[in-house]
Parts: structure tokens; C-alpha cells; sequence
């Protein structure tokens, strides 16, 4: 079971119900009316808990996994272990995610603004919203319902969040308008102005930066992660994109819609990226590209030219994968491995 | 406009007086009594908006925009569409950052110090500066006038701030001396402990870090950047010197004056950095180094060796620029392009 | 000296006792009654000065150094200019540490919860922590002896700190257990929810993260840092492990006892990192991987498959070091070095 300190579970859920919201199709000799208290990890399931396996690097796991139930897909099912009910279905991840958010639904927060926040008195708060100690809302600031903005954050002038949203610790939100149903987690800054100067021997002369940070509906954004405000265009992120930590997301940047951007990558500014795109770890876009939709970047990838439409890059400068892995194989080929001969 | 919930915009000027301030020549036909009411990309702009052109990526917008008035360089404005009013210059960007700081001036904002703020007894603050809500500064520290503190942030004890500084929520100094006309962004964390340690299978020994760090005048730096106060030596940052977001400095750095370092870049400790250096997004410098004035650093370059005054480098480990190009072009004939014969 | 707003030096100490806490051998002629009033850097210390000498980069510094005496290892001896007193070891870097550390000890900040912190009912903060202006420590948290909760920190409910803890100013702290003598430097976040959804064409699901983060005793994390909590197992810091600035650390990941990891760098979801590992500034390692003990992972190293035991790897994608260097002298035997012939 998670911590009880942190963490309350809910359930039980029989089988017949796990399978219905999952959704999945049991297998044979499941029975429905087992009743199954938590989801845990395969290596720490017991008869009780419903698991799932999702990727066959861990399949050795499954195969001497306890668990009562297994979220799995029929290509793997064959392997179970003798007495694991098998939940059958084409997205094992995705119906574990739906089972795990029953069992540990969100907590609702007490409403009300802490007697030690500073809401300015032309700020509008919803009445059902948490504004938690010591976090600022500026003046004209909008807070739709049942928000929570948690301790030590700061909402600036005129900033207007939608229903729904949850604002992290000590995060920063200025000069933007957020959307309903927005996660934006500890310690990230939205809005603060874009690294935008006129460079020159006699010093570099800042551009007032007179854009704003636009972020679409269900949209989650990284601790510590920054978005920079654009400089006249605005900067968005489209609906139901996720953004992880450490992300830099430089002025006037627009991402499509259900994109997902790994930790510590940077698109830099005035690039727009399509719908769907998928950056990974510590890639970076260099400035005024266009990502087409559906546009895989790999991991440390270094984009320098516009990316077409599905099209999977690789490396610093970026190339299509297959060229990527042949540079790799000619490289071996021209020097050995390392290990000898 | 720019939004009004967040920008207030100053003019109307004649294009006489905005000639004047860019500076710039009108061009045959521009009427120098037209009034205009603001700034605007050259896709938005309308009759009476000043746009600007400074990247050939977007001359076909410029050829296309309803601009009433437009800087660029000469070489261009025989492109100019009918009935823009075009405003010759050499330096397009620096003459629309003084046409936009004119537009936008930087508002004024209230001094005081709120009554939710922190102020130690023994710290001084000029009277004409403002600390914000839930603001804390130490003992002994010292707030130069016209500062802006903001909501959250932590001025440590003894450190010292010029003039005209601006300080962002939450952002952390401690153990430093600003100069004049400093910004610091949200969540910069200045002058915590360099990362020390003398390395040992028995335990890495923390090893006291007793140096400060120096910020002089004009330096700009982005949101959750980081920068380490020397061991023993102090970390300077030298004077116009632009940081952006998320870029790590270790300690005992030097950077000289006017250099731009783009977000997420990285330099080791003991690192000496002449004036005027680029280093683009993610370029990361081992310690020990030293890099010549006007040397120009990729990005993700992977810096191992001392670089040349005015080289450019790219590429990890970095080689010179046409190296760097020969190489890929050389792996790419090895190999093919990935996208069949 | 060290600029006294900041710091308070101790001493004096004489050479004798200086030799005793280093440890280390007076080189021939040292006078053990010689009283040294502070360290400092080879190039700035003076008769009454102790330096030391750990990198060859810096030997001639070492013979021009004024310094009274230096702490240095027996095969640079013989450099030393006349009238230093030389101080043998074999580890003359661990040998400056605990003499700086005598020379510069942690002072102890005066216990006890200020007036505008906020501490939960329910929390259990020890009678000699100090929990400084606008902190916040949650419901059900515990804070162990003699901690330190800097300004604007906040500590979630549940939250247990052991002794002798630092949290730098605006931390946070979430779903996580710390163990005694851990410190947390500014801005770091620690536990909040990992990266995961389920991705899909109609959402990306986001999947309950209901582990934890254990950090064990003796870690160091850098400023603005982030750790995400698990999503079922636990995220696991090991002891004695020292994380710098800017890092990120994905849910589930496993990091083993005694590890170093250099700024910016990233470790990926799942990947389980053995004891005594080196990651330098700005790797990277993707998910679910195993890095066996004691391996040495180079700067901005992409790291796509298992690491053994005790190897080296550099490059993107990581290669052992030798054929890394190997492919470096390939290319530039293909093409030249940029520089002409």
C-alpha cells in the first residue's frame, strides 16, 4: 500500500469492476467478484493488488509476479504465472492509469483563502478555491473555481486561471491566461520576460517584451520549468500538452496540441512545433524553426532545420534516426569499440 | 495593442520622432507628421503600427505586412509593399528596442516596503525602493534606491544592491554584491554554496566555500538560473553581461562584460570567460578553461580545451565551426542521408 | 580573508596543529609553531596563509605563491618557492577540506520557529530546529534536532527531516522521507508528481504517482534541482550521494550510495544507478537502465543502454571513452581540422 502518510486509498474494487473501468477483458478463469484492494508494481504485488505490465523489459517480473490481477496484453498473457487473473487490453498503460486513479483519486483540498495569503483587493477569487499561506494573487488577477494555488506562490496582475487548475509551491505565474484543468507544479515560471536583446559592442539593449503567455486547457507543466512571455507575438501551449521539469521554452514559442516535452529540453524562441510532437531529454530547437506534426525528436537531439511532418530526428544536428544509427555503425566500423579487437 | 490588462502603452509619435529615437532615415515618400499608435510584428501590424524586419526568414511577411511604418536595412526596402512607410538603419533590432522602449516604457512602480514583508533591523533600504509582499531581507543587507524586490524573494544577510535593480519573485540571493541596473529574474538562485567536495570511498568531505559572488552593472539574469559563489576566489559576472534562463555557473567563474550566455548552458567551475562571448542553448564548458573575447560557442557545444580569443566552436568535443561542418558532411557521405538512395 | 559580512574565520592555528587535523607531513624545515591566520587561493595567500596544490594545471601558481605554508603531494614538493612550508599528502584536496573546515566552521544559526512561519498544528519541529520568516512545514511533518528551514521553504505534510538538516530558502519538500545530515540547497524540489502519463491520440493520461522520494543520510542537492516522488516504488537517494545544481531525477530512479553528479545532468525514469557513480555536468540517461558501481559517465554523455561496472563511457550515444576518443581522431583524420591544412 502507498504511504499512508501521503496517501489514502480507496476501493476495494472487485475484479468485474476493474475490468469495466480499465477497460479490459478478463481472462479465462478470472473470477469477477475477487475483490482487489490496491495496484502495486509487479516485484511488490500481492494476491490482492492489481498491476500491469506495459513494457517487456520487465516481463522476467511478470512471469514471477504475485499479483492477483495484471493489467496486460494478449501477446503476453500466455506468460502469466499460475493463479494471476489476467485483465486483457491493448493499452495496458492506459487502463493502469485509469485503475490507479480509482483507487487513488485526488484528494479535494478545503476551500477558503489562508488568513496569511495576500489576495489583493482587486483580485477575484472563486469562493470555492484554496489559496494557501503565504502565496500572493496580484491585483486584477482572476481565479476560477476550484483552484488550489498552494503555498508561497505568486499570481501576478491580471492573470487569469480557469476552473480546475492546481498552482505548486513557490511557482510564478505573470503577464499569462491559463486554461481549466492546468497542473503547473513547484517552482516553475511562466511569463517572466523572453531573453530578448539587441546585442552591440556598446551593450546589449533590451527589447520590452510585450506578449504574454497563453496556456490552453489540461495542459501540465514541470517543477522549476520556465516559459518565457513573447516579445510582441505570444507564446502558447496548445491543449493537453505535457511539459516536464527543467524545460525551457524561450519567447513566442507556440507548441501544438497533446505534444509531451522530456526533462531539461529547450525550444528556443519564435519556434513553432505541430500537434503531437514528442521532444525527449535535453533536446534542443534552435530559433524561427517549424516542427511539423506528429514529429518525433530524440533524446540530446539538436535541431537546426525545420522537421517534417511525422518525421523522427536524432543527434546534434539533428538527421532522420536511420541516418543516426548508420553514422553510428560506420563510426564503430571505422575505429573498433574500444575494447579491443 | 499589447494586452491592457498587462502592458499600458505610451505615444502616439509622429514618424519624425520615431526616426529621431531609432535613429533612422525615412524613406522617399514617408510623411513624418503620420502619428503612430504603437509596435507590432510585422503579421499583426496595421496602418498606424511600427514594425520592424531583421531576419530574411521573414521577408515574405514583410512584403506582405499592412505596417504603416517599418525599420529595416537598406539592402531590404526595395521589397517594401506599397504604402509602408520604411525607416532605413543599419542595426533594424536596436533601433525597434529604442522605438518599443519608448512605446513601453517601464512602468514605475509604488515604493515602500509592505507590511508583510521582512525587513531586518540592521539591514538598509532606501526609502525610494519597494520590497513586495512576503519579501525577506537579512541583517545588514543593503537595498540601493529605485530597487524592486518582489513577492517572495530573499535578499541574504550582508549582501549589498546597487541602484535601479529589479529582483524576481522568489529569487534567492545570498552571500553577493549587485551592481546597478541588475535584473534578476524569478527563482535565480544566486550564491549558494559552489559544489565542493574533495572525493573519497569513504565519504566526498564538503569543502567550505568562502568566496562571494560579483555582479556588476547591467547584467540580466533569467528565471531558476543558478550561479555558485566561489570557494575561495569569488564568481564574477562582468558588467552588460546577458544570462537566460536555467544556465548553470559554477564556481569561481569569471564571465566578462557583454557576453550572452542562452538558456540552459553550463560552465564549470573555474572557468575564466573573456567580454563579449556567445554561448548558445545548452553549450556546457568543463573547469579550469579559459576562452578568449569574442569567442563564439555553439549550441549544446561540449567545450574540453581552452577556445581562442574570437574562434568559434561547435560541436562535442568542440572543434572549430568549419570542422564541425566538414565532419558532418563526411559522415553523411559515409552513409547516405537515411531517406533511401 | 574571507569578506567578513559574510563569513567569521577561526584560528589562528599552528603549523603543527594544521599538520595534525590535515593530515600531513611538514616538509623539511617547516617551523610547527608558525601561526597561520586563514587558507586562500595560491595566487592571493600570503605568509600567514595556508593553500593547497591539487590540480598540475595550477604549478605555477603553486611556485609563485606567496603562501606560508600549502598542502601539496610529495611529486610537486620539490616546485615549492622558497620560504613555503610545505604540508605532504597524498590527498591534499580532502587534506584543504577539513583545514578550511577548522578554519571556517559551520556556524550555528540560533533555534527556533519565527513568528511569521508557519508551522502546522499537527507538525513536530524539535525544540533546537530553527525554522526561519515564511517558511511553511505542513501537517503530520516532523523536523528532527538541530534543522534549519531556511525563509519561504516549504516542508508538505507528512514530511519527516532527520537531524541536522539544512533546507535552503524556498525549497520544497513533498511526499518524501529525509535522513539526518541532509542539505537542500534553494529553489531544489523534491517530490513532487513524476512524469507519467499514458499517452494517447484522445489525452495523455496521467497516471497516480503514488511513491515516494527517500533521501538517506549525508546528501547534498544542488539549487533548483528537482526529484520526482515514485509512481509506485519509491525514488531513492543513497547515502552519502551529492546531487549539483539544476538536476533532474525522474520517478522511480535509484540512486546508489557515495554518487557525484555534476550539474544539469538528467536521470530518466527508472534507471537504477549503482554506488560510487560519477555523472558529469549535463549527461544523460534514459529510462529503466542499470549503471553498475563505481562508473564514470562523461560530460554530456547520452547514455541509451546498461553501463558496467566500473566502465567509462562518453558521447551521444555513450561509447567507452577509448573509442570515443578514437572516433574524435577518425573524423578529424577524414576531414581536417578546420584550421587549413
Amino acid at each position: 500500500m502507498a504511504d499512508p502518510r501521503f496517501f489514502e486509498v480507496a476501493g476495494p474494487f472487485s475484479l468485474a469492476e476493474i475490468a469495466a473501468m480499465a477497460p479490459a477483458e478478463p481472462g479465462p478463469g478470472a473470477d469477477p467478484d475477487a475483490r482487489m484492494t490496491d495496484v502495486k508494481p509487479l516485484d511488490a504485488a500481492g494476491p490482492q493488488d492489481v498491476s500491469f505490465l506495459d513494457n517487456r523489459r520487465y516481463i522476467d517480473q511478470f512471469a514471477a509476479s504475485r499479483a492477483g490481477a495484471c493489467l496486460v496484453h494478449p501477446d503476453f498473457a500466455g506468460q502469466a504465472p499460475e493463479g494471476m487473473a489476467v485483465l486483457l487490453t491493448a493499452e495496458p498503460y492506459r487502463a493502469y492509469a485509469r485503475v490507479a486513479r480509482a483507487f487513488y483519486p485526488q484528494p479535494a483540498a478545503a476551500s477558503g483563502v489562508h488568513a496569511a495569503a495576500h489576495v489583493h483587493e482587486t483580485a477575484r477569487v472563486a469562493g470555492d478555491s484554496r489559496i494557501e499561506v503565504g502565496a500572493v494573487v496580484g491585483a486584477s488577477a482572476e481565479i476560477g473555481s476550484r483552484c488550489l494555488v498552494s503555498a508561497n506562490a505568486v499570481i501576478g496582475a491580471g492573470v487569469v486561471l480557469g476552473e480546475d487548475c492546481v498552482i505548486g509551491p513557490g511557482a510564478l505565474l505573470a503577464y499569462c491566461l491559463i486554461g481549466k484543468r492546468v497542473v503547473i507544479h513547484a517552482g516553475a515560471r511562466i511569463g517572466q520576460d523572453g531573453f530578448g536583446f539587441a546585442p552591440g559592442a556598446d551593450g546589449h539593449l533590451k527589447v520590452p517584451q510585450i506578449g504574454r503567455v497563453i496556456i490552453e486547457d489540461d495542459v501540465e507543466i514541470g517543477a522549476n520549468t520556465t516559459i518565457d512571455r513573447g516579445a510582441g507575438p505570444d507564446t502558447v501551449i496548445g491543449a493537453g500538452t505535457k511539459i516536464d521539469n527543467l524545460v525551457q521554452i524561450g519567447h513566442n514559442v507556440r507548441l501544438g496540441r497533446g505534444c509531451i516535452v522530456v526533462s531539461q529540453a529547450g525550444v528556443s524562441g519564435s519556434t513553432h512545433v505541430g500537434n503531437g510532437v514528442l521532444m525527449a531529454g535535453q533536446a534542443g530547437l534552435v530559433g524561427h524553426l517549424r516542427i511539423g506534426d506528429g514529429a518525433r525528436i530524440g533524446a540530446q537531439c539538436g535541431v537546426m532545420r525545420d522537421v517534417e511532418r511525422g518525421e523522427t530526428v536524432i543527434g546534434s544536428p539533428a538527421v532522420p534516426v536511420r541516418q543516426f544509427w548508420r553514422q553510428v555503425a560506420a563510426l564503430t566500423r571505422l575505429v573498433g569499440n574500444g575494447r579491443g579487437k
